[in-house]
């Protein structure tokens, strides 16, 4: 099979789309959520991320990357000022409404993209009811990436809801029985299918 | 379908692998690559990576999140010693033997796994040459998450090599066509099957 190679020169010199098109899919198949958020006043917003990621489970903390605030960022303001966000798994049987909040709306993206806020526990900003794994979320820490200016958030896991047929034994939650898809790239969405599960890994004793 | 629910107290009095496995699957399919490095005298080191994302594209950034350095965490401070690093992706057809290199091996994974080294370009950092997909990276910054003791290193792409027939017209690469696989949990390998690409989301005008 032929094979492309890039160097530092000709990734810098390549199309702006397309290079983002390319860089977007170099990391592999991303975490795919939307983040509930509301501001003070309580105006809700619905933002779909891929850049969410585990940080580890004692305290069990989440972080998502949030790009420059230069220009409006509803779900980073809106994160600072109340210091709470949810999680809300992404299924293929609204993922085009998920897609949808991508938008640049002068409204809620809840009031327009046809999913629907749900309120649980002592939380005052929004889960999605069609959300079938939904994560409440506090505000631990925000780093400041000082090579392109974008923000990292910490979370601190105060809430699940997930649907427990999908709940293993060993704490496992079978996330493609569950129906959670995956994206690659920017616009590339996907269902999974296993192939297996491996156990922890030990050296080989010779 | 009857749904469970865990408060903070709950989640707090999990035990403690419970939660490790349950935390790890609730940030959704993720990304999974191979970080190839090197200390100064040149012995190498493979590792198995999951909290690997897209930090920008104009400059390439690339962010690693690595557990504290407690204990002896070669990739991490290989990283810090050489200031470079190779991010290699995964096929279904090796995904035991990157599995493996989880194990703690008291000489380079390389050597045990089944997996080879490859140089490219002026990189003195190894390259998995079964790998089909690579990516050479410079660390730009190192974070340190106050939260928990674990630190994001932030490198910049500057060498790509692919099999060009995965590469479309706009720069998105087919990583479903192309074998890359993702992970859940800690131990779940997954296969995809395309759902769609959609396009950019503009709002609705009424």
């Amino acid at each position: 099979m032929a094979s492309t190679q890039f160097n530092a020169e000709e990734i810098e010199k390549l199309d702006k789309q397309y290079r983002t098109q390319l860089i977007n899919s170099l990391t592999g198949f991303k975490s795919l959520a939307l983040i509930g958020t509301a501001d003070v006043s309580g105006k809700t917003n619905l933002s779909l991320f891929s850049q969410i990621f585990h940080v580890g489970a004692h305290p069990p903390l989440i972080g998502l990357l949030s790009r420059p605030n230069t220009v409006p960022r509803h779900t980073l303001e809106n994160i600072l000022e109340k210091e709470s966000f949810t999680i809300n798994h992404v299924k293929s049987d609204f993922y085009e409404q998920a897609h949808a909040t991508s938008a640049r709306w002068d409204v809620s993206e809840f009031a327009v993209v046809g999913l629907h806020e749900e309120y649980l526990d002592s939380f005052s900003v929004p889960f999605v009811k069609e959300s079938h794994i939904k994560l409440g979320c506090e505000l631990r820490e925000v780093l400041d990436i000082q090579s392109n200016g974008t923000h990292l958030l910490i979370g601190e896991i105060k809430l699940i809801t997930l649907d427990d047929s999908f709940l293993e034994d060993d704490g496992f939650v079978d996330l493609e029985a569950a129906g959670t898809i995956t994206v690659s790239g920017l616009d590339s969405y996907h269902h999974t299918s296993k192939i297996g599960r491996l156990p922890y890994a030990k050296p080989i004793k010779k």
